[in-house]
């Protein structure tokens, strides 16, 4: 079969009518389907279950190591174990870890908000006084990151994302301009496009030299356990803290990890380890915003996995469950888009997603057509900041909360949706 | 036997000689004891331990009233069963409660942040931009509310308490000024006082005419089912909410509570009750700050108490547990310095301290005198703005921690030290 790119127009309405059809057939059939959201599925949530019966009446103590009562207020910063198993989850010393909150997103907004109003470690004045405040968004990226700058009247400047990570050589002019206040990662298995940053790019982010005393890397490791294939292929990144410690550069570093999608997404932990100074400024903070997290959730976890090993093995049973849909979705996108040319997509060994990226200035079309035969996608647009793509293009696959069963159909209305859209845009 | 202000010089050097023997007794005795924070004692957190097994891996539902699995995302304004339990809790309408955070604390502080970096509505810029920013603090207070507002650069102005609310007269009055932004106020069984404000007072709170088109009034109301004696008198007050929204001016409040001391300080549910504007304010910040509350613990809380009633119970069981220890502090009291005529001190008929106002300029040398001898107090001053009392003679005593078995040597440590601080200061 020929490529769309190369066929006449004669064949491309050929080609048209055949696809049409078979998308009439799939739209007739009214289904409700939507793989939009980077959410677990049950079965999921099901493996975390037992967790919920380690504390409970009948436990005998309910003291903390350090000897607090995890059913009273205190500790800020979290229960000493589990500031160790975080600190083992994010490499990084317990002492420099702070357990708070529910996802790591929550600790981003709360670490911005502070940023704001009161200034952070090495600056002169709150960001709120910077009227021409910058965030980096390294993009294809997480829609909610980029919200949560708008929100804060950040001007989101796009980094390219290449294949091992962010467009440093750009990252490294940008930051020479005092009003790029910080730039926000998630560099190991990115949302969308599955990528992890080289050693390469993680230690030049470790040797930034930003004009801006508080410039600051949000390095969100929300899907750092998160392996497909845990008997395959997975990757590792280096500590980007430990990294920037050496270089003395490491009040420049926040890194971020949550159970979202370990355990249970909003009843799970969040996480923030960075320098000495820093996690005293953030202690600092918490003491005026709360009188402590919540304890007795932060000793179940504890309880539950012990150590970073006991996480692996939670993960490799969750990577079993989800491994199946990625399958699918790779499957029919292979068989259905690989000849006509018209996309191509990452192949993820972590993460929750997988990035299509579709014949320019067919993206919109695409999920417009999705929506018409009864599939739910994530808009076109929202993985760049202001949901603004270039190109029009670039679409996000989450496979994870469907049932398997419905993934083959929801990926034919994908596949099919996208051909169309070519189609049209070919035939002018 | 005579007042220590009519006694003659020589009189009092007896008396001195007499205080300060007993006080070296109880000081030889080594002890160390703690009446300074409000924190529930280990008994009244049992109470509460049945409820951690309503949620296990054998549940047979995780599906909230409204179809959400409670362990996914979603939901960012709580599971409607606990926004109407929050609603009868705190009495308001369930569409127009919020629950989220662990403590009303954390509301209050979150709230602040929002308004610092966002703005509300009705007002015209976000607060930050208004440099001369004022918060009114009914005092004695809640140091932590002053803290947060001293931490966000609000100038912290003290309204003085009276016997049935604060000054507002003093209130009505400042509100003509712009500036000023808000009032933060604990209204029923107030810490320290114990003061419930009067439905007249409450009245004239929802009949208030700021000039800032954005005042708020915090209205704290962490104490609201925490009566001591629920056989005997008890205090209720009428909805501010409900009244300001009768006279059209609901943006102006947010009514905060939270089950910090009624399950477990920092695992426990706070919330937040206001008009539908506000409501839907909050909804968007949260919606950009988080994906949802900890929907499990939420439906925890609810299956434990069922409603208003179930609160009810359990606050009876936990009345019954620091009664003794409230009766302790007051019989101690009275039979130490009510003839000494050096200090008066409320009744409470509810919440978690009493307050002592002592002889002017004796309540710091008080705090030093029962620290030698193993008490350890909340600091002077804490209960005013910027931890200056002006007359330095009010300090906050919190029994519910310290087993009751402790309470009669650190009240008598306390009343000892008071009175020769008194002595102290009337010799000169």
């Amino acid at each position: 079969m020929k490529k769309y790119s190369e066929m006449t127009p004669e064949e491309l309405i050929e080609e048209k009518s055949l696809i049409e059809k078979r998308y009439e057939e799939k739209k007739s059939l009214g289904l409700k389907l939507d793989i939009s959201r980077g959410k677990p599925c049950p079965e999921q949530l099901n493996l975390s279950l037992p967790m919920l019966d380690l504390i409970n009446s009948e436990t005998e103590s309910f003291k903390c190591e350090n000897g607090f009562d995890i059913r009273n207020y205190g500790l800020v910063e979290g229960i000493p174990e589990v500031r160790r198993l975080f600190g083992e989850i994010l490499d990084a010393p317990m002492e420099n870890v702070i357990v708070t909150g529910n996802s790591s997103l929550n600790l981003f907004y709360d670490l911005i908000a502070h940023a704001m109003c009161h200034g952070l470690p090495g600056g002169k004045s709150p960001w709120c006084e910077c009227k021409e405040r910058k965030l980096l968004c390294p993009a294809p990226g997480y829609d909610r990151h980029f919200a949560v700058g708008e929100l804060f009247g950040f001007e989101l400047i796009t980094i390219p994302m290449n294949s091992d990570g962010p467009d440093m050589d750009m990252v490294e002019e940008l930051i020479k301009d005092e009003t790029v206040k910080g730039i926000i990662c998630v560099p190991k298995y990115s949302n969308p496009q599955g990528i992890s940053y080289s050693a390469e790019v993680v230690e030049r982010f470790a040797k930034l030299s930003p004009a801006a005393a508080d410039f600051r890397i949000f390095w969100d490791n929300a899907y750092t356990v998160h392996h497909l294939d845990f008997n395959g292929e997975t990757d590792e990144i280096p500590s980007l803290l430990r990294l920037a410690e050496e270089n003395g550069k490491g009040d420049m570093v926040y890194m971020l990890a949550s159970t979202s999608k370990i355990t249970f997404p909003t009843a799970g932990l969040a996480a923030v380890a960075s320098s000495t100074a820093n996690t005293a400024d953030i202690k600092k903070i918490l003491s005026f915003q709360n009188i402590g997290p919540d304890k007795i959730n932060q000793l179940r976890h504890v309880l539950f996995f012990k150590n970073l090993d006991g996480v692996l093995n939670h993960m490799k049973k969750q990577a079993d469950v989800i491994r199946p849909k990625f399958d699918t979705v790779l499957a029919v996108l292979k068989a259905e888009l690989s000849e006509s040319g018209i996309a191509g997509w990452n192949v993820p060994k972590g993460g929750y997603f997988v990035s299509a990226e579709l014949m320019e200035g067919t993206a919109k079309r695409t999920v417009a057509l999705c929506k018409e035969a009864g599939l739910v996608l994530t808009g076109a647009g929202a993985v760049y900041p202001y949901g603004k793509d270039p190109k029009d293009s670039i679409l996000r696959i989450a496979p994870t909360f469907a049932p398997v069963s419905e993934l083959p159909d929801a990926m034919e209305i994908f596949c099919l949706s996208a051909k169309l859209a070519a189609i049209e845009k070919l035939l002018g």
